[in-house]
């Protein structure tokens, strides 16, 4: 089998990403080694940049999220018995995000891709690796059904993730790993209950940090910061709720509305970054090339950029033959995902419980205190949080 | 013996305090275990905020200063080979900081305070200790010629510093204190050469901060980060300018003119804040109750919005007999005072070396990256650097 490009990886970005080429008539193959219920079903981000929207909205997949997802201009602070609201819209010049979950977003994405002729996706593809890249004439190899099936394509896009194939099949002597481990993660809890406010209250409190957010007017995503030895069985519903109001200004906790869980896990937190992002003819993509701690949630929104830039300079390739964009990809990407990467872990910072020293949080409030008496601190949190934008000169 | 304000510590927040209270008529003792030689020579901060610069007018000690006091506009960071300008006056809409050494200063206010009839200075007073200040008949007893002697006074004032008496005074159930030290020191090196550059150049390197100062157009003051466990003796001159060069841009190390050193020496950097600032009738000023690293040269600017508060209030009960603001000292210094430890603290950490994990220099690099793309993070610097203003409602 022969394709123009072979993605490894059928979430998100490896299927916005098929789309995008698609629409200038290029070929890809997606191979997954789940099945589509089993990726439509992990429950991820909730809140899209602009940047990302467009390229919904470019791909063709934007009537739905247009039509259910809610436009936020604002998020919430919440600490030392303080609200204050960031008026992202004001501060930036109109920008907006879209609370759209990443589970809903799929499912989209799934239904224009299925059906798109210039797409195959193959789902339960066993130990899928790339091979050749490095040489110029790369292929994905892979196991269905017991037989040894390789494809093969002028480019790969590694679209799979921490946990993938694609990185791990680069020699080590070419790529710089940066990893910071937090000594905390995040337990949330999904249910079927009205939002305890109409944005996002991000939550510094002296027992750790909380979220209060949503994926919809009648579904709410809840988190608070626990430690790593914590085990979610642990954790009964009550207990969240109680917890997570213990860490809420009173007048939040006391309108919040509680209800069983839909889902609870604990996850890690953890920056990642990997130099560079591109290998010959594989290019890394998304959570497969960097990992941001889910404050400021700009894991998707980071993998937006880089579906953004390869798919142009891939755009480039093939329709007109220019290679410079493809040997621009990875510095050009790099440098917006060390300002996200620097933006998660200032905001993991500012308002995550690290250690016991009292100074440590008397620090965070002063800096909150400041940011919240400037305008200019203001903005540099709302510019971030509504995200930096793209690249002009990548064209 | 017996006045009205008891000064513990003759240094610049005790000088000037004084100084600003002897213009409304008020008397003070000021005790100081030195004699004048030894507080003028001690080096210290050269960047005057322009509240600092105020009170020293207001005091009538500021005719030097603005005669040689060298206005600066603007700082350069340096980063990854990259030479940037923050603009302070541009982006603060006009406000400088004055280059100025604290020995000048101090000279400047041992001039007028020597011939001041409201202020008796007593030089080479030993086991300097206030008493009774929390029953509200304080008092400050020392020894001189073997003789022990005891001041009566209404209020005692503390500035004698970190390792000073005031504070060490205070019952430990009382008084909470918050500190933080950092894993290296800074040497410094004074040398009666020209700047460098115009501008206060501060650094990151790999190989750890440093920074470009001067007290004059004739005298530069130059530090490097180093290690806690580095001793001055092995830090030859030749060693120093070496090191310094090697961590600066490659334009600016080759202009440096070097000489012989006059002063060298390595300070430990300490974040330190103790609440309350005040104990009965005893408030406590400048070091004596907090302590900020060198990085922003907040340290003197910092003890000054503790003498205008302390002034204006002290005046306020002895003209007008109002205590409100006495009762609100604490409170409102300490708002300003943990404002300059955060910021203190951030400028150490995005600029110096704390460990060898590489993406930490990455995070800071990318955090300057940012600042320096955004107007919004210039301003969050710029404002900060040239000090956030008094509080307006303290009258």
């Amino acid at each position: 089998m022969h394709t123009q490009v072979g993605i490894i990886g059928a979430g998100p970005s490896g299927l916005c990403l098929a789309l995008l080429l698609s629409r200038e008539g290029i070929k890809s193959v997606i191979l997954e080694r789940q099945n589509r219920e089993h990726v439509e079903s992990r429950i991820r981000a909730g809140i899209l940049e602009q940047g990302m929207a467009d390229l919904m909205r470019k791909a063709g997949v934007g009537a739905r999220m247009d039509r259910e997802g809610l436009l936020h201009d604002g998020i919430v602070l919440a600490f030392n018995g303080r609200m204050e609201r960031i008026d992202m819209a004001s501060l930036t010049g109109g920008k907006q995000v879209m609370v759209y979950g990443q589970t809903e977003l799929t499912k989209d994405l799934y239904d224009a891709v299925l059906q798109d002729p210039n797409i195959t996706v193959i789902f339960e593809a066993r130990g899928v690796h790339p091979v050749s890249f490095l040489e110029g004439k790369p292929a994905i190899e892979y196991v269905q059904d017991e037989k040894h099936v390789r494809i093969e394509c002028d480019y790969i896009a590694g679209c799979d993730g921490y946990h993938g194939a694609s990185r791990a099949s680069v020699p080590r002597d070419m790529i710089t790993e940066y990893e910071r481990i937090y000594p905390f993660g995040w337990l949330g809890l999904l249910s079927d209950t009205p939002p305890v406010h109409e944005e996002l209250i991000y939550a510094n409190h002296k027992r750790g940090f909380a979220l209060c957010s949503m994926r919809s007017h009648t579904r709410s995503r809840y988190y608070i910061q626990v430690g790593l030895d914590e085990k979610v069985e642990d954790w009964s519903d009550d207990r969240f709720w109680d917890e997570l109001r213990r860490r809420l200004p009173p007048e939040v906790a006391e309108k919040m509305v509680t209800g069983p869980s839909i889902e609870k896990s604990i996850a890690p937190l953890r920056s990642f970054v990997a130099e560079p992002l591109r290998f010959g003819n594989m290019f890394l993509v998304g959570d497969a090339g960097h990992i941001v701690p889910p404050t400021g949630a700009k894991g998707l929104n980071l993998a937006a950029s880089d579906m953004y830039y390869l798919s142009t300079a891939l755009i480039a390739w093939y329709k007109d033959g220019r290679s410079d964009l493809l040997d621009r990809y990875s510095e050009v990407a790099l440098r917006r995902v060390w300002a996200a990467v620097r933006f998660s872990w200032w905001f993991t910072s500012i308002s995550h419980k690290f250690n016991d020293d009292p100074i440590e949080h008397k620090i965070q409030l002063a800096e909150l205190d400041y940011l919240m008496s400037s305008k200019a601190g203001q903005t540099t949190i709302a510019e971030n949080y509504v995200g930096l934008p793209f690249d002009p000169d990548f064209v």
